[in-house]
């Protein structure tokens, strides 16, 4: 993909058709208030590393083709090829599929 | 489980029942206006460390199995093997049953 | 109490009839504002501490048994053998009986 | 007094009389919106410092007996042989009569 | 004056009537949204020096005497001999006059 | 371009016709909630380097004639020769074009 | 000016006409939603060094009689000689004209 995230974001592409959004035995509820979601990581921005505190680089939390849960609000909807991708900043990845 | 919560974020499993909620002698009531809740830690993420407080690490605070009380809002809810499980983050740990 | 609160949190009774309201002299009056309470401390969390200040650590602050007065906003309920508790951060403690 | 402030705070007792809200020749209005309010410190609490600035201690800025202003938004009213005390917060505190 | 402004406050007479509100040429007009006020600088309360910044003392900034523009909201109103006066935080002084 | 952004901002020119925001394959939808739009950036601010952080340089980031993604909300529209043109801060530029 | 801005404020005269608003070839429009607004620049206040970042110091920013487009929100009028000024934060100087 030609397109860099900036700082500490991704982008991914969700994965929202009923049957895709089962991940093994993982099932994303479309009745969840703060709704998460599922999404595959297609480009990984830059780490930014803050010197008081040791939480992990972006590029170690997630590579390129992993599943993620990801809070729903504040995410950016963009198309590729009729597409749709979301930009996610990492704040709002919240678990990785291993 | 194949899923691992980003930062300091855990996943628990919340005991609905109101028999489960009773856990030895300790009730949370359906009434309280901001209601904690019981859960049990299924997977934990990472340690984060602060270097401007000393505060524990979150491996050294809860284990897997452990029975934890949580504030409900802030939470984000998934379904595994048709079971509702949450991501609750550090700060919405209120309290760890030893 | 096989109930450890999270970092900077206590587990205290709160005192809520009228006649155990009344602590020697002083009394919380039911029509105060923001309305203050006093509470019995049952447990206390751990000691934070942020290398930027040097405020009072929490096992110097409060012991278990002492009666504090607490800001009512901000604490969660929970019930033990059908007496109700509460869940309280260190910022919420205002005074402590000596 | 047995009632001592946690950190930052202080215990002041209201001068709510309009004879008594003229201390030497300054009168506080009752018409100002932001009310400021005169009170007679009681009991203080604790010194905190802060290391990356070099404002005064609480313990240097009042006395017990001391008269000073406070912004009466923010404090919690309690009463103590039916008198009427405030617990103010060193940042409400605006000024010290001399 | 017998009273002592809380760190960065000062306390300043607002000048408000309409011939002393023009200083010599400047004028501060009625219709300002965000309404800036002149007043004579009265009291000066305690230098804070933040660690991490360079910005002037307090006491460099103004003198007793000087006459300052204040931003109107934040203030609070106190009065003296039936005079009006007002505690203005530092960060509120906008302009001295030279 | 005779106008130069302040710290962390650029002056892009917005892609606004339907034809012109499919950049290569990735088309912005108008119909995104909070609209990421493309432009070409025609100025650069000046880098500002937090000690606390590694997050790289605004001229590392982006170059006179990049495409970028923004987020619309936040920017300053501005006119140059009947053209429209934005000043976007650093923060708001959520991916750069390779 | 006998004015002399506090901190990082500047006082400009704002650019109002028509005819004026047109700077070089740039012209500020009317229609903006977040009007940013053109103005030259009169006094200049103190340089504020924060000793975590690296950004441009006030008096290396702007120079009396530069011309700078700034954010409509947040500048506090006065009126000199019957001509109208803004006191204007250094947060809300958008870009320099060179």
């Amino acid at each position: 993909m030609n397109l860099h995230p900036v700082d500490e974001r991704i982008i991914i592409k969700p994965i929202e058709e009923e049957a895709e959004r089962k991940i093994g035995s993982i099932i994303i509820p479309d009745t969840a208030k703060e709704k998460p979601q599922i999404g595959e990581v297609i480009a990984i921005g830059d780490d930014v590393i803050k010197t008081n505190e040791t939480r992990k680089k972006l590029s170690e939390l997630v590579k390129v083709g992993d599943r993620i849960i990801y809070a729903k609000y504040g995410g950016s909807e963009i198309k590729i090829d009729n597409e749709e991708y979301m930009l996610i900043s990492r704040n709002d990845i919240l678990a990785v599929f291993k």
